[in-house]
């Protein structure tokens, strides 16, 4: 299968990284050529022994100055440094992406290092698991997930980028930067922030209970913690990387909260019962649009 | 396998009613003769079709009048009618247990209806899922899972039904009540409101925005309308027999709620890390405790 790309180079071998490359091995393209790098050595140590790139480089420059694709899957907070990196190796012609979870931010970051020879598109697949590191990645993750992309007008780098998403199994889709990032800070980044938020509140407890919360850890809750165990690093920088959306959606959030507060204090259940049923809806569109 | 009742009878024909049932029926005990009502005739008819119950009973006090055990599993907020309505007609030295997901209410709703010569042992599975009515019940469902009891002293009559939770798959423990009330305020309480909450924001969002809610739905959004999708009655009731203690902890988590969102608006990157490496290590505790 051609993947319309000779040379791809990934940075960051987290989950997606290294998704990323176990879904090219996957295809069996053998013309294609990868080249991987990490900043932590141990990341790129275990990624030599999956096999899954055909270079795992020691050197950033060696990692990008040959390739016709660059993926940049690092946390959002270390797209500028990445990006004022390897911008002096880039060969004319590459196309750059990333996979970042805010968009506003990274162009922001990446395009003032970036010569008018290559090609910036931003990108976001909307796919991930609680785990994270280089042992986390697998093949199928983009499968039937949707993959974000950004830009103006549509060109031949544009359409190269969608065909190579496409063939990794997404749906690729086009939004604007700041559309996408209030989606996100509703969809995913504000369930994180309360994920975390409940998560500390139970262990903030007396011990006692503390104990027994983890012990008697209801469905609810589970499904908390495991949003909650996502890695640190790559949700600080979101959060500092999408602070105006977030905040603008926990604004949102607190009103909410604080009427349904009010109706159980106030012991209201017709309030209470028309809310619950009304977020019900919600759930069966989802299922109907096949993202479960 | 004997499960020390022969004549039991289930109130409430909804997940955890119809679970029973087909717990109870999976044990193939051919001397067992259990007796279904629920006050929806549907609910009745389409268990009646499941073949699940030895008698599908049209009139509550037909479903009691013989056992010697009776399972309340309705919505905490009809315990005190349904109390009042089987009390005339239970049999000397029967038991009665109920499966709320709030302890204090019910044992003051149920127990002023009950004589002397009935045993009322309050308890509650921590088991279930998203789905809801007669429908959704399956056999293996308390499994591994615990099911909590609320007594002051051992009896011959507490010894029978933890025997009988044991072998439907549970791990019985002991609680007081109003410890039961408050684990289950953070467990599962609250968890469940926030994530109604977010639902129901994200579901007020302006059109189009609120449209591609719905089909970027990401990871974390897309469990919280998992949760948000529980039974409305079921939760209004909740929430309005256990307002103390939910709202306690909503107030302990709207102070962890305010503490990062000045973290965002301050950029403090620093705190957002702490905290969310923090959460990640409770996870860790609820998989090493197997209720995963």
């Amino acid at each position: 299968m051609n993947l319309n790309f000779k040379k791809i180079s990934i940075i960051g071998l987290g989950l997606i990284g290294t998704s990323i490359l176990h879904a090219i091995k996957a295809k069996e393209e053998d013309e294609v050529i990868t080249f991987a790098y990490d900043i932590n050595p141990n990341h790129r140590e275990i990624v030599m022994q999956l096999k899954i790139a055909s270079f795992v480089c020691d050197d950033i420059q060696d990692a990008v100055k040959e390739a016709d694709l660059v993926i940049l899957a690092v946390p959002v907070g270390a797209m500028k440094t990445v990006a004022s990196l390897i911008a002096p190796f880039l060969k004319n012609n590459t196309i750059v992406t990333d996979t970042g979870s805010t968009k506003g931010s990274v162009i922001s970051d990446v395009n003032p290092y970036l010569s008018n020879n290559v090609y910036f598109i931003p990108s976001h697949p909307l796919a991930g698991t609680e785990y994270s590191g280089p042992k986390s990645g697998f093949s199928s993750l983009f499968e039937n997930r949707y993959w974000l992309i950004v830009y103006d007008k549509q060109t031949n780098e544009t359409k190269k980028l969608i065909k190579f998403f496409e063939k990794l199994g997404s749906i690729v889709e086009i939004v604007n930067t700041e559309y996408h990032d209030r989606i996100l800070a509703i969809t995913s980044h504000l369930p994180h922030l309360i994920a975390y938020t409940i998560v500390g509140t139970a262990s903030d407890l007396e011990t006692d209970l503390k104990n027994d919360v983890i012990k008697f850890s209801a469905s609810g809750f589970r499904d908390f913690t495991r949003i909650a165990s996502s890695d640190p690093i790559m949700w600080r920088d979101v959060f500092l990387n999408n602070s105006d959306a977030v905040l603008e959606m926990i604004q949102r959030f607190n009103e909410d909260l604080s009427d349904l507060q009010k109706a159980i204090r106030k012991k209201d259940g017709d309030k209470l019962h028309s809310f619950f049923s009304r977020t019900r809806s919600i759930r069966k569109k989802i299922i109907d649009a096949g993202q479960i």
